[in-house]
This record gives structure tokens, C-alpha cells and sequence, in this order.
């Protein structure tokens, strides 16, 4: 990731070698790093908007998890330091964050989901590690696939262990097509706005306006350009999912905005430079990443698993490999 | 691709660098490639096959699309230019020109899928560049996974917009073994020769005599070899698939030659030089088609999609890739 | 694998230049390989087993199924012959074992069948020489991957054609949470001792503690080591899958041990020296193989097909491409 440039020289590092406050300051990149940023502030807005958001939805354990993932993850990647740069800069704290984040979204936090979450922030760093080798051939970041692969696997895992007893995931069903009388009509009065920010705070699982707002000022901080870029995915994958027919209410709740941010954000900011033929190009990427959203809805609908970032991390890589396309 | 020796130097350009005779030319290129072929004139007698047969099946839509499809991915890759050679040997065509007859065959053509076949068009594209490079680590081609993946994505797509509305998808279902009652008896009369006809329409969702023999002229125009092999890949698909007692309607529909009719092409001409080790070879690849047609039946039953192309694309690749065994 | 060192110069050849001999040889070594071992003698153990256990179970087509197939696929090996040191220790014969084994297991044993397995046999080879090749990128080996591929492809297969008939495949089903109630109360009076080897005989498809010991003997003579792990392996399957919850039955057969076993002889002693590091790596792997069966087993509940070895083989990888770690 372009943030892996992390620590400039002219940054004078505020941690002055204390390694509880490094600790820390990793730390807080690391959750930045979810939206790619590399910035510890960034990182504080971004974990207040989860535990607001996750206490506002009575379910705390959302944002505890969330901060045992990114904890043990980020030690993981102390004691096996592949990378200290890399380590620096957050890249192999985010991807156990989320896992924190998703297991008691869709687990009952018994003894042993807690043990899932240690266990899966230590293996989201050796996931890191592993698709980071595989895909560097190629010149591609492995983006949210070490947390996809990870929670896939224990979240899958939950259908055959009882003390892994699932919660918010959707009942195994066969697809079926969309009706038109299913879709509930929009109320002419029905404001769009809201939801674009819930769209933006759905990233974390979350589907509340002020994390969504909280969660934009962290992007500015670091890049302005990020945050317009997360707006203008959100945005725009509500009108292509209005336009394609989708469910009003998962459109509403930012069901088909949260992977066009992450979209927009990496084509539009952080692995390119903003130009107009990467505007367009980042348009097409997330019309795309809405289509492959509910692509990816059909494909899980037997398995009774949420597709989480993958239509992000699909999309993402398909359009950045093709490098000589610019 | 073979193919792309394109432009040899002894032929003269009859396009004479007129840019609209060039895109015709292209376009006419892209169409043929479906099966291997860098040559205009068997691009005519495709699109005379496709339109001769769509419009037998009572279904226009499924050539105009083609079409459309066609013009669009190579107007993309004009615009993206990534290689002129590759561009101009209709490699950025052929996966366009198969997403463009695909959609319509399986979706009713609202504006939203006229809309769906334009934007896969320009995926397609991105996809053959995406595929093509991750591929050229191993010197392998993308073959049509490109087209299978952005029509995979559009036809999942479909079951959650409703202004995607499929009706010819298969409905979802949990897979069943095939009971030895299911299969009706074959008359004694029954003639197989038809049948490996519409093996080689297959390849374009036609089940069509009358198209297939237009199709095997136009390859016979590139390639005696690859119409040869064309015609061997499907005759012996129609012989192991009933050999291992497969739904004797399928057989007949062509629905499990036109893999085997692109693996014999590929390994038997496109890819190695017609020799007697290279016959056994692609024997081998055949049949393991037929079963692998099968496997991919199975496998996407509970998701309501065809298996489309893909059998082909993956024991083709399992069998390139290994050079050293030759 | 380490074991591609194969003839060591100071180990004279026992076969001493005749053909037949050498290729019982090679047949026994490809045999062992399964459990990664080079030598013939684990070989005649390990066929041995099978040739117990599969009477045992009155299903004597396993045991000559997979004599058959260890044999077509060493032969294959022969004729195109890609790399003789590889060949010579057995590196193209353990993938054909392991499908000569699993296909009587799961379907009834019709002419067609017997013909899959030779096929199968020749696939495994071409299939090894695919993955290894497309695997070196990141140094890493194959694994089973070969062996899971093919088997996958025919097992699915077998529902679309009558004349390969199912018998002990599981029926597709859409995935259900497992409910406390489902999980007998085991008796204060169980013996785990047993379990542990029938997850060592469950690597050959076997539930037998008899040839859970042979195989233990079989690889003690090559490897010590490889058996402590193997031991350890199975052990610690059986307490995290019953910390877990697992269904109890499952857990006695050896269904949660035979991929920990795997994982563990192979991140344990066969790609690593064993250190205290790769101890602790190696505990982590194999619990997370655990996790990932249970995962996979949901994953391909709906196309009613078995994991065979795919979550050691995920695991191994994930666990193996990060080499930088260590």
C-alpha cells in the first residue's frame, strides 16, 4: 500500500522509542488501515465511532472484539516480525481488527468465540503474510483477504461446533429471484443522504450515521481525497442499486455501499493518483463492485455466510493487476 | 494465443489503415477467436451462424447482444490500448462477443441488461487484461475464463435486482444422482451425427445443425486442423457421455461436447502441433471434459447458473500448464 | 519435499538397475508419500493397512482400488516421465493412491467406475505436474491438492451419470447450525486412546485402530519424528474439537484428526526441523486445521461430496508461503 512509505523522515516519531506508546501508536494504524490509512489519529476517530456504534446497538462485544483482534494481531506481528515497516504502519493490524469486529456481530461470545477471536487475530497476521508473498508477484496488496479468508472459515466452522452458536447469520436458503412485489416502495419524502453515511459506517459492520460522519473526519484527516472518494462510492452504489432493482432496505442500511467505499477509496486515492481517466475508472469499479455485491449475496445464500469486503477485494484486484492498462 | 502472430507481414492489410474498416476487421477477429481463429472471414461465417440461429430459436436478442457485446470490448480495448498486436488479433474481443450472447439467452433484455451486457462488455476487457497477467507467470492464455467470470457475476447478480429477470436459469437446486430411470432409452434409430453438430453450436448457445456446420466452414477457412479436431472433440464427448450414462437430452442438446469441442481445439491444434502424442493427449483432456461438464453441472446446481465455458477453460489450463511433459 | 533427496549416493540402490523391481520401488515409495515419507518399506506398511482395513470394513475394492491407482499413476509418471528424481521417490504415485483409495469408498464399483479410477490415476499425474509447476512461484509443494482435485471432479461428476453410482456419498443438504442436544453425552468411562489412532488410519479413509498403528510403524521406520507429530497431531484434534463442541461421533472416527495429522507431520518434520518455534507454529496450525474442517465441512454440505484432506492442504499452504516468518 502507498502507506507502507509510513514513517517520513520529517515526521518526528511522537512515541521517542516507548514501546507501550509504539504499541499503541501501531495499534491505532493498524485500525486506520482498514480504510487505508496510515495515522494513528485517524485510527482514534475510527475506534470511537465503533464503540458508539456498537453500544448504540446493545452489542458491545462488537467493539471489544474489535480491540482484542487489532491487539493480538498487531503483538502477533511483533513476536514474528516478518517486516517492521510494514509492521509500523498498521499492515498486518487491520485485518485481525475486523475479524475482532465480525465474530460477535455473528457469534454468541461464549469461551470458545472469544478463543476464536485470539486465535483468528493470530492466524489474519500469517494470512497477511501468506497472500501478501503470493500476490506481491503480481505487484497487488492483499487488502481485506487475510479477514475475509479468516472469518469465512470460522464463521463457517460455526454451523458444526455447538460452542460456536451463530446469532445474526442468515438462515441457508436456496436463491431465489427477486420479485418486484418484494421490494417495498420508496416514500417520495425518503431522503438518500443518511444513508450514504450509513453506507460508509456498514465498512465496520455498523449501520448509524454518526460513526458514519465519524469515520469520514478520520479519512479527511489523513486524505482528503479518501473521504470524498468514500462519499462518492457510497453515493453512487445507491443509485446503481436503485437503478438494478436491489432491496430497498439492505440499500438503506448500506448493504451495497460499504465494499463501493472501500472501492472507490483504493481505486480513486490510495493506489492511484486521482486523474480524470482514474475517475472514470473508478466509476466502472464501482458499478461493478455493486453488481458483484449481489453476485456475492446469490453465491453465499446456501451457505448462511455474510459476503463481508470480498466483492471489494474481487473488483479491487481485477481492476489494479491490469497495471498497463494506464 | 497462437494467434497472435496476427498480422503476419506476406499478408497485406486490406484495411489499408482505414480506422472504421480496422474496427470491422478487429471486431470480425474478436468474434473468431472464440474458437481460436485470427481471421476476419471466419468472424462472417460466426456472426452469420449466430444470427442464423438466434433468430431460429425465436430469440434476437441473443445476436444482437453478441454484437453489441463485440463492439463494445473492442471499442474498449481501443480506447485502453494496452498491446496493439493483441488488441488487433481480436483478444479483446472474443470475451465481450460470448458475454454479449449469454445475457440475453438467460436474462429478459430490460434496459438494465442492455445496460449489464455494455458494462460487462468493458469489464471483460479489464478482466483479459487482469487474467492475462496473472496467467503469463505460467505462459498460460486466459482462454475464456474472462467471460465466464464477468457473465458468472451478471447471471448471480441477477437473482438479487429485479431489473435483471432471468428465464432461462436454471431453477436452484440441491443435487440429486441422476437415477438410470431418468434417462430415456435411445430408439435404435436415433442418428448420433446431428448431434455432434450441435455440439460445436454449442459453443455459442445454439443447439443448431445449420449453425454448426457454418461455424466448423469458418474454422476449416483458419485452420483444416481445428474444424478436424472440432469435429473429433465432439463425436467423443457424445461417446463418453453416454458411456458414463449421462441424461441422454443433454447429449443430444450438445451440452456435453461444446467443452470438449474447445479442448480438442486447444490442445489439438491451437495450443501443440498435431502429433500422435499430442492426439492422446487431448484424448485424455476430452474425456476428463465430459466428467469435468459434469462436476461443474453438480457443483453450480444449488446456484442456478450454467457452468457456461468453464469445464473447458479449466482442464485446458490443467493440461497446458504443465509444459515439461512434453 | 524434503524428500526429494530421495536416493541418497550412500544408500545403494536395492534394485540395482531391474526395471520391475524398481518400479515395485517406486510404487511403495509413492505410497508413503502420502504421509510424506521416501522409503518402500513404509510403503509395504502402509499398503498393508490399507489392505487390512479395507477387508476389515468388507470393502476390499478400496484396498485394490488404491493399488491400482498408485500403480496407473507411477506408470504415467514413467511414460512422460517429467523429472525421474521426483518420479523415483514416489512424488507422481501418492496422489493416484489416494484416488484409487477414496473413489470405491464413496461410489459402487461399475465398470465405468473402475475405468474413473484409471483415469483418475493419469489426471493425478498431469494434475501434480500443473500445481507443483504453478506452486514453485512460492517454493511451495502440492501437497494432496492433486489427489483432492480429481477425486472432487469424479465424486461430483457422479451425480450427473448414472453408471458411476453413489453409495457412501453424504446427501447434499443445506448447512444447519449444530444443536447442543445432537451431540451424545460421552460416557465418563471413553477411552480417547483408541480415537487418536483411527485419526491416524482415517488419512486412508480407514476408522481401524490395527492400521493406525501400522501406519505409525510405517513412518517411525523412515522418521521419528514424523510419527511423534502424527501422534500429537491426532491428540490435540480430538481435545480442540471437543472443546469446540464437534459432534462426538465424528470426533471418535477420527473425521476432525486425519488433516491434523497431516499438518502436523508436515509443518512439524517434514518442511520444517523440528524447534521449539515451529512446536508452537505447528500447535497453532493444527488447531486451526480443526476450525477449518469444521468449515469445510459446512462449505460442502450442499453438494454432498466429503472434504477429503482439503483443510490440511489450505492450512499447510497458509502456513508454509510465509516463509520470512521464521
Amino acid at each position: 500500500m502507498k502507506v507502507q512509505l509510513a514513517l517520513s523522515p520529517q515526521k518526528k516519531d511522537w512515541t521517542q522509542g516507548n514501546i507501550a506508546l509504539e504499541f499503541i501508536d501501531t495499534a491505532l494504524r493498524g485500525c486506520a488501515q482498514v480504510m487505508f490509512q496510515n495515522n494513528p489519529v485517524t485510527g482514534i476517530f475510527f475506534f470511537a465511532a465503533i464503540f458508539i456504534g456498537a453500544y448504540a446497538e446493545h452489542n458491545p462485544a462488537v467493539a471489544w472484539g474489535c480491540l482484542l483482534g487489532t491487539v493480538v494481531s498487531t503483538l502477533t506481528g511483533y513476536l514474528v516480525m516478518p517486516d517492521y515497516k510494514t509492521l509500523r504502519a498498521g499492515l498486518y493490524g487491520y485485518n485481525g481488527c475486523l475479524v475482532g469486529a465480525t465474530i460477535p456481530t455473528f457469534l454468541i461470545t461464549t469461551h470458545a468465540v472469544w478463543g476464536c477471536i485470539v486465535l483468528g487475530g493470530i492466524v489474519s497476521v500469517i494470512a497477511s503474510a501468506c497472500i501478501a508473498d503470493v500476490l506481491k508477484t503480481w505487484k497487488v496488496a492483499p487488502l481485506t483477504a487475510p479477514f475475509v479468508f479468516t472469518s469465512w472459515i470460522i464463521l463457517l466452522g460455526s454451523y458444526a461446533f455447538s460452542q460456536l452458536p451463530g446469532i445474526g447469520l442468515p438462515a441457508p436458503l436456496l436463491p431465489h429471484q427477486i420479485n418486484v412485489h418484494d421490494i417495498p416502495v420508496i416514500l417520495g419524502g425518503h431522503s438518500y443522504l443518511p444513508d450514504i453515511f450509513d453506507g460508509v459506517s456498514e465498512v465496520f459492520l455498523l449501520s448509524n450515521i454518526l460513526c458514519g460522519i465519524l469515520f469520514l473526519i478520520g479519512l479527511a484527516i489523513e486524505s482528503l481525497w479518501a473521504a470524498v472518494f468514500a462519499l462518492i462510492g457510497s453515493a453512487l452504489a445507491i443509485v446503481t442499486a436503485t437503478f438494478l432493482g436491489a432491496e430497498t432496505h439492505s440499500i438503506a442500511m448500506g448493504m451495497y455501499s460499504f465494499c463501493a467505499v472501500l472501492t472507490a477509496i483504493a481505486l480513486g486515492s490510495a493506489f492511484n493518483k486521482p486523474t480524470w481517466p482514474v475517475l472514470i475508472y473508478t466509476i466502472i469499479g464501482v458499478v461493478f463492485t455493486v453488481v458483484t455485491q449481489g453476485a456475492l449475496n446469490t453465491l453465499l445464500e446456501p451457505l448462511g455466510i455474510p459476503t463481508l469486503t470480498m466483492p471489494f477485494v474481487l473488483v479491487t484486484w481485477l481492476f489494479l493487476i491490469p497495471k498497463k492498462l494506464f
